[in-house]
Protein backbone atom coordinates (compact mmCIF):
# COMPACT_ATOMS: atom_id res chain seq x y z
CA UNK A 1 0.00 0.00 0.00
CA UNK A 2 2.99 1.94 0.43
CA UNK A 3 4.28 2.43 -2.96
CA UNK A 4 0.60 3.80 -4.08
CA UNK A 5 0.42 6.03 -0.96
CA UNK A 6 3.32 7.74 -2.27
CA UNK A 7 1.50 8.53 -5.52
CA UNK A 8 -0.38 11.50 -4.07
CA UNK A 9 1.78 12.41 -1.14
CA UNK A 10 4.89 12.58 -3.59
CA UNK A 11 3.00 14.14 -6.84
CA UNK A 12 5.24 17.50 -7.23
CA UNK A 13 3.85 20.93 -7.80
CA UNK A 14 3.43 22.29 -11.02
CA UNK A 15 2.33 25.34 -12.57
CA UNK A 16 0.87 25.89 -15.77
CA UNK A 17 0.28 29.81 -17.31
CA UNK A 18 -2.58 30.35 -18.74
CA UNK A 19 -3.76 34.31 -20.07
CA UNK A 20 -0.97 35.17 -17.54
CA UNK A 21 -2.63 33.18 -14.15
CA UNK A 22 -0.44 30.81 -13.12
CA UNK A 23 -2.49 27.66 -12.16
CA UNK A 24 -1.02 25.13 -9.22
CA UNK A 25 -1.33 21.59 -10.50
CA UNK A 26 -0.82 18.24 -9.53
CA UNK A 27 -0.71 14.85 -12.13
CA UNK A 28 0.02 11.56 -11.16
CA UNK A 29 -1.15 8.05 -11.21
CA UNK A 30 -1.62 5.23 -14.38
CA UNK A 31 -1.81 7.18 -17.26
CA UNK A 32 -5.32 6.83 -18.77
CA UNK A 33 -6.93 7.92 -22.11
CA UNK A 34 -9.33 10.20 -19.69
CA UNK A 35 -7.81 11.53 -16.79
CA UNK A 36 -9.83 12.56 -13.86
CA UNK A 37 -9.92 16.18 -12.26
CA UNK A 38 -11.04 16.92 -9.17
CA UNK A 39 -12.22 20.45 -7.95
CA UNK A 40 -11.95 21.35 -4.72
CA UNK A 41 -14.48 22.73 -1.61
CA UNK A 42 -14.68 25.86 0.00
CA UNK A 43 -10.84 27.28 0.95
CA UNK A 44 -9.65 23.80 -0.29
CA UNK A 45 -6.29 23.23 -2.29
CA UNK A 46 -4.04 21.26 -3.06
CA UNK A 47 -3.31 19.43 0.25
CA UNK A 48 -6.83 19.32 1.03
CA UNK A 49 -7.40 15.77 -1.16
CA UNK A 50 -7.48 12.89 1.20
CA UNK A 51 -4.43 10.55 -0.36
CA UNK A 52 -6.22 7.69 0.34
CA UNK A 53 -8.60 8.47 -1.47
CA UNK A 54 -6.46 9.75 -4.41
CA UNK A 55 -4.37 7.05 -4.77
CA UNK A 56 -7.20 4.38 -4.74
CA UNK A 57 -8.54 6.48 -8.05
CA UNK A 58 -5.01 6.79 -9.23
CA UNK A 59 -4.28 3.02 -9.24
CA UNK A 60 -7.04 2.80 -12.03
CA UNK A 61 -6.48 6.17 -14.10
CA UNK A 62 -4.55 9.80 -14.20
CA UNK A 63 -5.29 11.89 -11.60
CA UNK A 64 -5.03 15.49 -11.82
CA UNK A 65 -5.84 18.37 -8.90
CA UNK A 66 -5.57 21.67 -9.36
CA UNK A 67 -5.66 25.27 -7.27
CA UNK A 68 -8.67 27.27 -9.61
CA UNK A 69 -7.72 31.05 -9.70
CA UNK A 70 -6.86 33.13 -6.81
CA UNK A 71 -6.90 29.60 -4.85
CA UNK A 72 -3.60 28.26 -3.09
CA UNK A 73 -0.55 28.90 -5.14
CA UNK A 74 -2.36 29.65 -8.27
CA UNK A 75 -2.42 33.44 -9.17
CA UNK A 76 -5.02 35.92 -10.41
CA UNK A 77 -8.26 36.60 -8.57
CA UNK A 78 -11.23 33.68 -7.37
CA UNK A 79 -14.57 35.03 -8.98
CA UNK A 80 -17.34 35.70 -6.97
CA UNK A 81 -19.77 33.53 -9.03
CA UNK A 82 -19.81 29.69 -9.75
CA UNK A 83 -19.90 30.54 -13.53
CA UNK A 84 -16.90 32.80 -13.47
CA UNK A 85 -14.86 30.13 -11.62
CA UNK A 86 -16.07 27.24 -14.28
CA UNK A 87 -14.54 29.77 -16.51
CA UNK A 88 -11.34 29.77 -15.27
CA UNK A 89 -11.17 26.26 -14.59
CA UNK A 90 -12.04 25.69 -18.89
CA UNK A 91 -8.97 27.75 -19.66
CA UNK A 92 -6.62 25.94 -17.33
CA UNK A 93 -7.83 22.37 -19.00
CA UNK A 94 -7.63 23.84 -22.63
CA UNK A 95 -4.25 24.45 -22.16
CA UNK A 96 -3.73 21.19 -20.15
CA UNK A 97 -4.90 20.43 -23.94
CA UNK A 98 -7.39 17.49 -22.36
CA UNK A 99 -9.40 16.67 -24.72
CA UNK A 100 -11.94 14.80 -22.49
CA UNK A 101 -12.26 14.16 -18.70
CA UNK A 102 -13.75 12.96 -16.04
CA UNK A 103 -14.92 14.96 -13.25
CA UNK A 104 -14.96 14.90 -9.53
CA UNK A 105 -16.49 17.89 -7.66
CA UNK A 106 -17.09 17.82 -4.06
CA UNK A 107 -19.04 20.55 -2.30
CA UNK A 108 -18.62 23.92 -4.27
CA UNK A 109 -16.45 22.05 -6.43
CA UNK A 110 -19.80 19.89 -7.29
CA UNK A 111 -21.63 23.56 -8.55
CA UNK A 112 -18.38 23.72 -11.11
CA UNK A 113 -18.54 20.19 -12.39
CA UNK A 114 -22.29 20.55 -12.81
CA UNK A 115 -22.37 23.98 -14.67
CA UNK A 116 -18.92 22.35 -16.53
CA UNK A 117 -20.82 19.29 -17.38
CA UNK A 118 -23.97 21.07 -18.56
CA UNK A 119 -21.67 23.88 -20.68
CA UNK A 120 -19.30 21.82 -22.34
CA UNK A 121 -20.55 18.26 -22.73
CA UNK A 122 -17.95 17.10 -25.39
CA UNK A 123 -15.48 17.96 -22.36
CA UNK A 124 -16.66 15.87 -19.75
CA UNK A 125 -17.38 12.06 -19.83
CA UNK A 126 -18.52 11.36 -16.82
CA UNK A 127 -19.26 12.75 -12.99
CA UNK A 128 -18.95 11.97 -9.58
CA UNK A 129 -20.36 14.66 -7.02
CA UNK A 130 -19.66 14.59 -3.38
CA UNK A 131 -21.60 16.85 -0.97
CA UNK A 132 -22.82 19.03 -3.57
CA UNK A 133 -26.45 20.74 -4.01
CA UNK A 134 -28.32 21.78 -7.59
CA UNK A 135 -28.74 25.40 -8.04
CA UNK A 136 -30.92 27.39 -6.04
CA UNK A 137 -30.54 24.69 -3.49
CA UNK A 138 -32.14 26.44 -0.31
CA UNK A 139 -29.85 25.80 2.71
CA UNK A 140 -27.17 27.69 1.12
CA UNK A 141 -28.67 30.48 2.75
CA UNK A 142 -27.37 30.03 5.53
CA UNK A 143 -23.45 29.12 4.72
CA UNK A 144 -22.34 32.48 6.30
CA UNK A 145 -23.63 31.86 9.60
CA UNK A 146 -22.49 28.18 9.53
CA UNK A 147 -18.61 29.20 8.88
CA UNK A 148 -18.77 32.04 11.28
CA UNK A 149 -19.79 29.48 13.82
CA UNK A 150 -16.82 26.64 12.39
CA UNK A 151 -14.15 29.36 12.59
CA UNK A 152 -14.53 29.70 16.27
CA UNK A 153 -13.06 26.35 16.36
CA UNK A 154 -9.36 25.63 16.17
CA UNK A 155 -8.33 24.30 12.85
CA UNK A 156 -8.40 20.29 13.94
CA UNK A 157 -11.63 20.88 15.78
CA UNK A 158 -13.13 23.12 12.52
CA UNK A 159 -11.81 20.22 10.35
CA UNK A 160 -14.13 17.60 12.19
CA UNK A 161 -16.95 19.92 12.87
CA UNK A 162 -17.66 20.30 9.08
CA UNK A 163 -16.65 16.84 8.07
CA UNK A 164 -17.86 14.22 10.17
CA UNK A 165 -20.52 13.93 12.61
CA UNK A 166 -20.36 13.82 16.57
CA UNK A 167 -20.33 10.02 16.66
CA UNK A 168 -17.28 8.39 17.93
CA UNK A 169 -17.08 6.47 14.74
CA UNK A 170 -17.01 8.90 12.50
CA UNK A 171 -14.74 11.73 14.86
CA UNK A 172 -12.18 8.57 15.13
CA UNK A 173 -12.25 8.24 11.15
CA UNK A 174 -11.76 11.98 10.96
CA UNK A 175 -8.89 11.91 12.63
CA UNK A 176 -7.32 9.45 10.72
CA UNK A 177 -8.04 11.48 7.66
CA UNK A 178 -6.37 14.46 9.34
CA UNK A 179 -2.84 12.55 9.67
CA UNK A 180 -3.28 11.46 6.03
CA UNK A 181 -3.77 15.56 4.54
CA UNK A 182 -1.01 16.24 7.53
CA UNK A 183 1.55 13.03 5.79
CA UNK A 184 3.18 15.70 3.47
CA UNK A 185 5.39 17.88 5.06
CA UNK A 186 7.27 19.09 1.85
CA UNK A 187 6.15 21.23 -1.21
CA UNK A 188 2.65 22.01 0.64
CA UNK A 189 0.41 24.67 -0.85
CA UNK A 190 -0.18 27.93 0.33
CA UNK A 191 -3.83 28.35 2.19
CA UNK A 192 -6.66 29.86 0.62
CA UNK A 193 -6.43 33.82 0.49
CA UNK A 194 -9.11 35.76 2.53
CA UNK A 195 -9.99 37.32 -1.23
CA UNK A 196 -10.37 33.80 -2.39
CA UNK A 197 -12.25 32.40 0.64
CA UNK A 198 -14.78 35.78 0.45
CA UNK A 199 -15.56 35.44 -3.04
CA UNK A 200 -16.44 31.57 -2.58
CA UNK A 201 -19.07 32.47 -0.39
CA UNK A 202 -20.22 34.77 -2.03
CA UNK A 203 -20.62 32.05 -5.12
CA UNK A 204 -21.23 29.51 -2.42
CA UNK A 205 -24.71 31.89 -1.57
CA UNK A 206 -25.81 33.11 -4.93
CA UNK A 207 -25.82 29.38 -6.04
CA UNK A 208 -28.77 28.84 -3.59
CA UNK A 209 -30.23 32.30 -4.48
CA UNK A 210 -29.71 33.34 -8.16
CA UNK A 211 -32.20 32.37 -10.79
CA UNK A 212 -31.74 29.03 -11.46
CA UNK A 213 -30.12 28.59 -14.65
CA UNK A 214 -28.71 24.95 -15.37
CA UNK A 215 -31.10 22.40 -16.99
CA UNK A 216 -29.48 19.08 -15.05
CA UNK A 217 -31.99 16.87 -17.19
CA UNK A 218 -30.14 17.67 -20.21
CA UNK A 219 -26.95 16.34 -18.72
CA UNK A 220 -26.38 12.97 -20.76
CA UNK A 221 -23.10 11.76 -18.63
CA UNK A 222 -23.35 9.11 -15.88
CA UNK A 223 -23.80 10.68 -12.51
CA UNK A 224 -22.28 9.46 -9.67
CA UNK A 225 -23.81 10.98 -6.17
CA UNK A 226 -22.01 10.65 -2.59
CA UNK A 227 -23.64 12.43 -0.45
CA UNK A 228 -23.43 11.61 4.09
CA UNK A 229 -26.58 10.94 6.01
CA UNK A 230 -26.29 14.32 8.27
CA UNK A 231 -24.54 16.60 6.13
CA UNK A 232 -25.35 20.37 7.66
CA UNK A 233 -23.21 22.31 5.31
CA UNK A 234 -25.25 20.88 1.93
CA UNK A 235 -28.25 19.22 3.95
CA UNK A 236 -28.42 15.97 2.97
CA UNK A 237 -31.85 15.74 1.37
CA UNK A 238 -30.22 18.10 -1.83
CA UNK A 239 -28.26 14.69 -2.97
CA UNK A 240 -31.91 13.36 -3.82
CA UNK A 241 -32.78 16.15 -5.45
CA UNK A 242 -29.91 16.12 -7.16
CA UNK A 243 -30.33 12.73 -8.15
CA UNK A 244 -34.14 12.90 -9.29
CA UNK A 245 -33.33 16.08 -12.16
CA UNK A 246 -30.53 13.77 -13.34
CA UNK A 247 -31.46 11.19 -16.10
CA UNK A 248 -28.23 8.84 -15.57
CA UNK A 249 -27.19 9.19 -11.78
CA UNK A 250 -26.39 6.52 -9.53
CA UNK A 251 -26.88 7.96 -5.78
CA UNK A 252 -25.21 6.68 -2.60
CA UNK A 253 -25.93 7.58 1.22
CA UNK A 254 -22.94 6.98 3.31
CA UNK A 255 -24.06 6.52 7.10
CA UNK A 256 -23.58 8.55 10.38
CA UNK A 257 -21.55 10.73 7.79
CA UNK A 258 -21.79 14.85 7.79
CA UNK A 259 -19.62 16.85 4.44
CA UNK A 260 -16.62 15.13 4.35
CA UNK A 261 -18.70 11.47 3.57
CA UNK A 262 -16.02 9.89 1.31
CA UNK A 263 -13.19 10.87 3.79
CA UNK A 264 -14.84 8.88 6.17
CA UNK A 265 -15.24 5.61 4.07
CA UNK A 266 -11.88 5.89 1.40
CA UNK A 267 -12.18 2.12 0.77
CA UNK A 268 -15.74 1.96 -0.18
CA UNK A 269 -15.95 5.38 -2.05
CA UNK A 270 -12.60 4.05 -3.68
CA UNK A 271 -14.07 1.08 -5.21
CA UNK A 272 -17.72 2.92 -6.19
CA UNK A 273 -15.99 5.34 -7.97
CA UNK A 274 -13.55 3.15 -9.84
CA UNK A 275 -16.28 1.03 -10.95
CA UNK A 276 -18.35 3.96 -12.11
CA UNK A 277 -15.98 5.32 -13.99
CA UNK A 278 -14.53 1.65 -15.43
CA UNK A 279 -18.24 -0.06 -16.17
CA UNK A 280 -21.53 2.54 -15.69
CA UNK A 281 -22.08 4.07 -19.10
CA UNK B 1 -13.66 -18.02 -9.71
CA UNK B 2 -15.44 -21.61 -10.83
CA UNK B 3 -14.64 -23.02 -7.57
CA UNK B 4 -16.48 -20.21 -6.17
CA UNK B 5 -19.32 -19.95 -8.11
CA UNK B 6 -19.81 -23.75 -7.27
CA UNK B 7 -20.67 -23.16 -3.75
CA UNK B 8 -24.32 -21.35 -4.37
CA UNK B 9 -25.06 -24.12 -7.75
CA UNK B 10 -23.71 -27.39 -5.63
CA UNK B 11 -25.04 -26.65 -2.45
CA UNK B 12 -27.63 -29.30 -1.86
CA UNK B 13 -31.30 -28.61 -0.52
CA UNK B 14 -31.80 -30.08 2.91
CA UNK B 15 -35.25 -30.18 4.79
CA UNK B 16 -35.60 -29.13 8.79
CA UNK B 17 -39.16 -30.59 9.83
CA UNK B 18 -40.86 -27.18 11.96
CA UNK B 19 -44.04 -28.13 13.88
CA UNK B 20 -45.50 -30.13 11.06
CA UNK B 21 -43.95 -28.52 8.28
CA UNK B 22 -40.75 -29.26 6.48
CA UNK B 23 -38.66 -26.50 5.29
CA UNK B 24 -36.02 -26.71 2.26
CA UNK B 25 -33.09 -24.64 2.88
CA UNK B 26 -29.47 -24.66 1.36
CA UNK B 27 -26.65 -23.37 3.51
CA UNK B 28 -23.13 -22.93 2.21
CA UNK B 29 -20.18 -20.48 2.43
CA UNK B 30 -17.43 -19.32 5.10
CA UNK B 31 -18.36 -20.68 8.23
CA UNK B 32 -19.19 -17.50 10.34
CA UNK B 33 -20.90 -16.47 13.98
CA UNK B 34 -23.32 -14.49 11.76
CA UNK B 35 -25.37 -16.41 8.85
CA UNK B 36 -26.83 -14.36 6.49
CA UNK B 37 -30.35 -15.55 5.42
CA UNK B 38 -31.96 -14.37 2.41
CA UNK B 39 -35.59 -13.63 1.70
CA UNK B 40 -37.00 -14.31 -1.16
CA UNK B 41 -39.00 -12.10 -3.61
CA UNK B 42 -42.87 -13.06 -4.92
CA UNK B 43 -43.00 -16.31 -6.31
CA UNK B 44 -38.82 -16.90 -5.52
CA UNK B 45 -37.51 -20.08 -4.69
CA UNK B 46 -34.46 -20.93 -3.90
CA UNK B 47 -33.47 -21.24 -7.36
CA UNK B 48 -33.93 -17.29 -7.83
CA UNK B 49 -31.46 -16.27 -6.21
CA UNK B 50 -28.86 -15.20 -8.89
CA UNK B 51 -25.31 -17.69 -7.83
CA UNK B 52 -23.05 -14.88 -8.46
CA UNK B 53 -24.37 -12.57 -5.90
CA UNK B 54 -24.69 -15.98 -3.20
CA UNK B 55 -21.23 -16.45 -4.15
CA UNK B 56 -19.67 -13.47 -3.42
CA UNK B 57 -21.23 -12.95 -0.23
CA UNK B 58 -20.54 -16.69 0.93
CA UNK B 59 -16.65 -16.15 0.24
CA UNK B 60 -16.93 -14.13 3.55
CA UNK B 61 -20.03 -15.59 5.67
CA UNK B 62 -22.16 -18.23 5.97
CA UNK B 63 -25.18 -17.90 3.16
CA UNK B 64 -28.49 -19.89 4.09
CA UNK B 65 -31.66 -19.16 1.34
CA UNK B 66 -35.10 -21.01 2.20
CA UNK B 67 -38.40 -21.56 1.06
CA UNK B 68 -40.92 -20.24 3.57
CA UNK B 69 -43.53 -22.18 4.69
CA UNK B 70 -45.91 -22.91 1.42
CA UNK B 71 -42.98 -22.01 -0.97
CA UNK B 72 -41.25 -24.26 -3.46
CA UNK B 73 -40.11 -27.60 -1.84
CA UNK B 74 -41.68 -26.53 1.64
CA UNK B 75 -44.12 -27.95 3.31
CA UNK B 76 -47.48 -25.90 4.72
CA UNK B 77 -49.74 -22.93 3.09
CA UNK B 78 -48.35 -19.67 2.56
CA UNK B 79 -49.83 -17.12 5.05
CA UNK B 80 -51.94 -14.31 3.22
CA UNK B 81 -50.24 -11.72 4.85
CA UNK B 82 -46.44 -10.72 6.28
CA UNK B 83 -46.78 -10.84 9.39
CA UNK B 84 -47.81 -14.80 9.50
CA UNK B 85 -45.06 -15.14 6.91
CA UNK B 86 -42.60 -13.83 9.38
CA UNK B 87 -43.90 -15.69 11.96
CA UNK B 88 -43.09 -19.33 9.77
CA UNK B 89 -39.40 -17.89 9.14
CA UNK B 90 -38.92 -17.46 12.87
CA UNK B 91 -39.81 -20.90 13.49
CA UNK B 92 -38.07 -21.75 10.95
CA UNK B 93 -34.34 -20.08 12.14
CA UNK B 94 -35.16 -20.87 15.77
CA UNK B 95 -35.36 -24.41 14.16
CA UNK B 96 -31.84 -24.16 13.36
CA UNK B 97 -30.59 -22.37 16.36
CA UNK B 98 -29.55 -19.47 14.89
CA UNK B 99 -28.87 -16.96 17.91
CA UNK B 100 -27.91 -13.88 15.69
CA UNK B 101 -28.56 -13.38 11.47
CA UNK B 102 -27.98 -10.62 9.28
CA UNK B 103 -30.80 -10.46 6.73
CA UNK B 104 -30.99 -10.03 3.23
CA UNK B 105 -34.84 -9.28 2.06
CA UNK B 106 -35.62 -8.88 -1.57
CA UNK B 107 -39.23 -7.21 -2.40
CA UNK B 108 -41.85 -8.86 -0.57
CA UNK B 109 -38.19 -10.56 0.85
CA UNK B 110 -37.43 -7.32 2.28
CA UNK B 111 -41.04 -6.23 3.91
CA UNK B 112 -40.70 -9.63 6.58
CA UNK B 113 -37.02 -8.45 7.18
CA UNK B 114 -38.16 -5.22 8.03
CA UNK B 115 -41.31 -7.05 10.37
CA UNK B 116 -38.31 -9.65 11.78
CA UNK B 117 -35.97 -6.46 12.18
CA UNK B 118 -38.34 -4.47 14.17
CA UNK B 119 -39.66 -7.37 15.97
CA UNK B 120 -36.93 -9.37 16.84
CA UNK B 121 -33.63 -7.11 17.38
CA UNK B 122 -32.33 -9.70 19.42
CA UNK B 123 -32.01 -11.78 16.55
CA UNK B 124 -31.35 -9.58 13.58
CA UNK B 125 -27.87 -8.12 13.66
CA UNK B 126 -27.99 -6.17 10.23
CA UNK B 127 -30.85 -5.59 7.38
CA UNK B 128 -29.89 -5.54 3.51
CA UNK B 129 -32.96 -4.26 1.57
CA UNK B 130 -33.25 -4.72 -1.95
CA UNK B 131 -35.95 -3.72 -4.53
CA UNK B 132 -38.54 -2.71 -1.34
CA UNK B 133 -40.68 -0.51 0.27
CA UNK B 134 -42.10 0.24 3.85
CA UNK B 135 -45.99 -0.53 5.04
CA UNK B 136 -48.21 1.71 3.53
CA UNK B 137 -46.31 2.21 0.35
CA UNK B 138 -49.22 4.03 -2.43
CA UNK B 139 -47.62 1.86 -5.60
CA UNK B 140 -48.62 -1.44 -3.88
CA UNK B 141 -51.96 -1.13 -4.62
CA UNK B 142 -51.75 -1.63 -8.81
CA UNK B 143 -49.43 -4.59 -8.22
CA UNK B 144 -52.00 -7.44 -9.43
CA UNK B 145 -52.04 -5.18 -12.58
CA UNK B 146 -48.91 -5.28 -13.19
CA UNK B 147 -48.08 -8.76 -12.32
CA UNK B 148 -51.45 -9.92 -14.56
CA UNK B 149 -49.44 -7.67 -17.33
CA UNK B 150 -45.96 -9.87 -16.64
CA UNK B 151 -47.94 -12.68 -16.71
CA UNK B 152 -48.92 -12.88 -20.29
CA UNK B 153 -45.59 -12.72 -21.42
CA UNK B 154 -42.99 -15.66 -21.78
CA UNK B 155 -40.91 -16.77 -18.63
CA UNK B 156 -37.91 -15.30 -20.45
CA UNK B 157 -39.71 -12.18 -21.20
CA UNK B 158 -41.49 -12.20 -17.97
CA UNK B 159 -38.14 -12.08 -15.88
CA UNK B 160 -36.71 -8.97 -18.16
CA UNK B 161 -39.72 -7.21 -17.77
CA UNK B 162 -40.00 -7.58 -14.00
CA UNK B 163 -36.15 -7.32 -13.46
CA UNK B 164 -34.41 -5.13 -15.58
CA UNK B 165 -35.26 -1.83 -17.78
CA UNK B 166 -35.58 -1.97 -21.77
CA UNK B 167 -32.38 -0.53 -22.45
CA UNK B 168 -29.85 -2.85 -24.42
CA UNK B 169 -27.14 -2.91 -21.39
CA UNK B 170 -29.62 -4.02 -18.77
CA UNK B 171 -31.19 -6.53 -20.84
CA UNK B 172 -27.69 -8.29 -21.86
CA UNK B 173 -27.38 -8.24 -17.86
CA UNK B 174 -30.64 -9.84 -17.50
CA UNK B 175 -29.85 -12.44 -20.11
CA UNK B 176 -26.59 -12.85 -18.15
CA UNK B 177 -28.70 -13.53 -15.21
CA UNK B 178 -31.04 -15.51 -16.56
CA UNK B 179 -28.02 -17.76 -17.81
CA UNK B 180 -26.73 -18.10 -14.28
CA UNK B 181 -30.02 -18.97 -12.82
CA UNK B 182 -30.14 -21.95 -15.25
CA UNK B 183 -27.05 -23.27 -14.30
CA UNK B 184 -27.99 -25.18 -11.78
CA UNK B 185 -29.21 -28.58 -13.56
CA UNK B 186 -29.97 -31.36 -10.80
CA UNK B 187 -31.42 -30.96 -7.03
CA UNK B 188 -33.44 -27.80 -8.48
CA UNK B 189 -36.91 -26.41 -6.59
CA UNK B 190 -40.26 -26.65 -7.15
CA UNK B 191 -42.09 -23.53 -8.75
CA UNK B 192 -43.96 -21.59 -6.16
CA UNK B 193 -47.73 -23.21 -5.82
CA UNK B 194 -50.70 -21.24 -6.95
CA UNK B 195 -51.98 -21.29 -3.41
CA UNK B 196 -48.33 -19.40 -2.36
CA UNK B 197 -48.50 -16.76 -5.56
CA UNK B 198 -51.97 -15.85 -4.39
CA UNK B 199 -51.56 -15.48 -1.14
CA UNK B 200 -48.21 -13.39 -1.41
CA UNK B 201 -49.99 -11.37 -3.97
CA UNK B 202 -52.63 -10.47 -1.12
CA UNK B 203 -49.59 -10.20 1.50
CA UNK B 204 -47.83 -7.52 -1.06
CA UNK B 205 -51.04 -5.28 -1.60
CA UNK B 206 -52.53 -5.37 1.96
CA UNK B 207 -48.41 -4.05 3.04
CA UNK B 208 -49.59 -1.04 1.09
CA UNK B 209 -53.31 -0.96 2.54
CA UNK B 210 -53.54 -2.30 5.69
CA UNK B 211 -52.71 0.52 9.04
CA UNK B 212 -48.83 1.20 9.30
CA UNK B 213 -48.16 -0.97 12.12
CA UNK B 214 -43.91 -1.10 12.29
CA UNK B 215 -42.25 1.81 13.34
CA UNK B 216 -39.23 1.94 11.49
CA UNK B 217 -37.87 4.62 13.14
CA UNK B 218 -37.29 2.07 16.31
CA UNK B 219 -35.08 -0.03 14.16
CA UNK B 220 -31.48 0.26 15.77
CA UNK B 221 -29.73 -2.46 13.55
CA UNK B 222 -27.64 -1.15 10.71
CA UNK B 223 -29.53 -0.99 7.39
CA UNK B 224 -28.74 -0.99 3.92
CA UNK B 225 -30.94 -0.28 1.04
CA UNK B 226 -30.22 -1.02 -2.57
CA UNK B 227 -32.77 0.02 -5.24
CA UNK B 228 -33.30 0.71 -9.01
CA UNK B 229 -33.40 4.05 -10.90
CA UNK B 230 -36.58 2.66 -13.21
CA UNK B 231 -38.43 0.15 -10.38
CA UNK B 232 -41.98 0.02 -11.79
CA UNK B 233 -42.49 -2.69 -9.08
CA UNK B 234 -42.07 -0.77 -5.49
CA UNK B 235 -41.45 2.38 -7.20
CA UNK B 236 -38.02 3.24 -6.69
CA UNK B 237 -39.21 6.80 -4.91
CA UNK B 238 -40.20 4.01 -2.09
CA UNK B 239 -36.44 3.51 -0.93
CA UNK B 240 -36.02 7.04 0.08
CA UNK B 241 -38.95 6.67 1.91
CA UNK B 242 -37.66 4.40 3.57
CA UNK B 243 -34.43 5.17 4.10
CA UNK B 244 -35.50 8.68 5.23
CA UNK B 245 -37.52 6.37 8.32
CA UNK B 246 -34.06 4.53 9.45
CA UNK B 247 -31.78 6.17 11.90
CA UNK B 248 -28.92 4.38 10.58
CA UNK B 249 -29.14 3.38 7.06
CA UNK B 250 -27.27 3.70 4.08
CA UNK B 251 -28.94 4.04 0.49
CA UNK B 252 -27.67 3.49 -3.19
CA UNK B 253 -29.74 3.44 -6.31
CA UNK B 254 -28.27 1.87 -9.04
CA UNK B 255 -28.80 3.26 -12.93
CA UNK B 256 -30.84 2.29 -15.33
CA UNK B 257 -31.87 -0.28 -13.51
CA UNK B 258 -35.34 -2.01 -12.80
CA UNK B 259 -36.46 -4.44 -9.69
CA UNK B 260 -33.52 -6.57 -10.41
CA UNK B 261 -31.06 -3.84 -9.64
CA UNK B 262 -28.54 -6.16 -7.60
CA UNK B 263 -28.73 -8.70 -10.53
CA UNK B 264 -27.14 -5.95 -13.16
CA UNK B 265 -24.91 -5.02 -10.63
CA UNK B 266 -23.11 -8.18 -8.87
CA UNK B 267 -20.14 -7.34 -8.51
CA UNK B 268 -20.99 -3.15 -6.70
CA UNK B 269 -23.79 -5.29 -5.08
CA UNK B 270 -21.39 -7.58 -3.46
CA UNK B 271 -18.46 -5.39 -2.29
CA UNK B 272 -20.70 -2.84 -1.03
CA UNK B 273 -23.17 -5.77 1.01
CA UNK B 274 -19.96 -7.51 2.08
CA UNK B 275 -18.07 -3.90 3.30
CA UNK B 276 -21.65 -2.97 5.21
CA UNK B 277 -21.52 -6.72 6.83
CA UNK B 278 -17.73 -6.71 7.49
CA UNK B 279 -17.70 -2.73 8.58
CA UNK B 280 -21.15 -0.63 9.42
CA UNK B 281 -22.11 -0.72 12.44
Amino acid sequence: MNAVIDQALEAPTRFLEVNGTSYAYRRFGRPSQVPLVGFQHFTGTLDNWDPALLNGLAEAREVIIFDNAGVGSSGGQTPDKVAGMTADAVAFLRALQLEQIDVLGFSLGGFIAQQLAVQHPALVRKVILVGTAPQGAQVLRGFPELIQKAMQLPPAERFLFIFFTGSAPSRAAGEATLQRLWARTEDRDRDASVQAVTAQINAITTWGTDPVTLDLSTLRQPVLIVQGSHDEMMASENAYLLYRQLPNAMLTYYPDAAHGSFFQYPELFVHQANYFLNHIH
